[in-house]
């Protein structure tokens, strides 16, 4: 299941400079992102429960974004 | 301004297996999803534009994905 919607992927591939969107772009942009989301959550999620935590901070995430 | 919700974010972060999420790391993860976009983004609309076409494809997307 996505969480991120169609539009949201059709806006953000528009401010790229696209005059025109097909909707599997659309859906091809939500994969991507999502798999680079999956990533970085699992080993943020990690590294809270490495530092004790249970709830999951902005460093955690800056963290696992740069691994 | 951001095309990502925080309340998407949340669930993203959820799904890797957070307990607990501060807001400020949903904001984080909107940050980096956003710049990896952006990149991809731009790369598609270049390879759309040299290949004579308006429309941005998921072919555009995945190959943009890649590079």
């Amino acid at each position: 299941m996505t969480e991120l919607s169609r539009a949201a992927a059709e806006r953000l591939i528009r401010n790229g400079g696209a005059q025109r969107v097909s909707q599997s772009a659309c859906d091809a942009l939500i994969d991507v992102l999502e798999e680079v989301s999956r990533e970085i959550c699992v080993q943020a999620v990690q590294f809270a429960n490495h530092a004790g935590r249970k709830t999951v901070t902005a460093e955690d995430i800056k963290l696992a974004a740069r691994v």
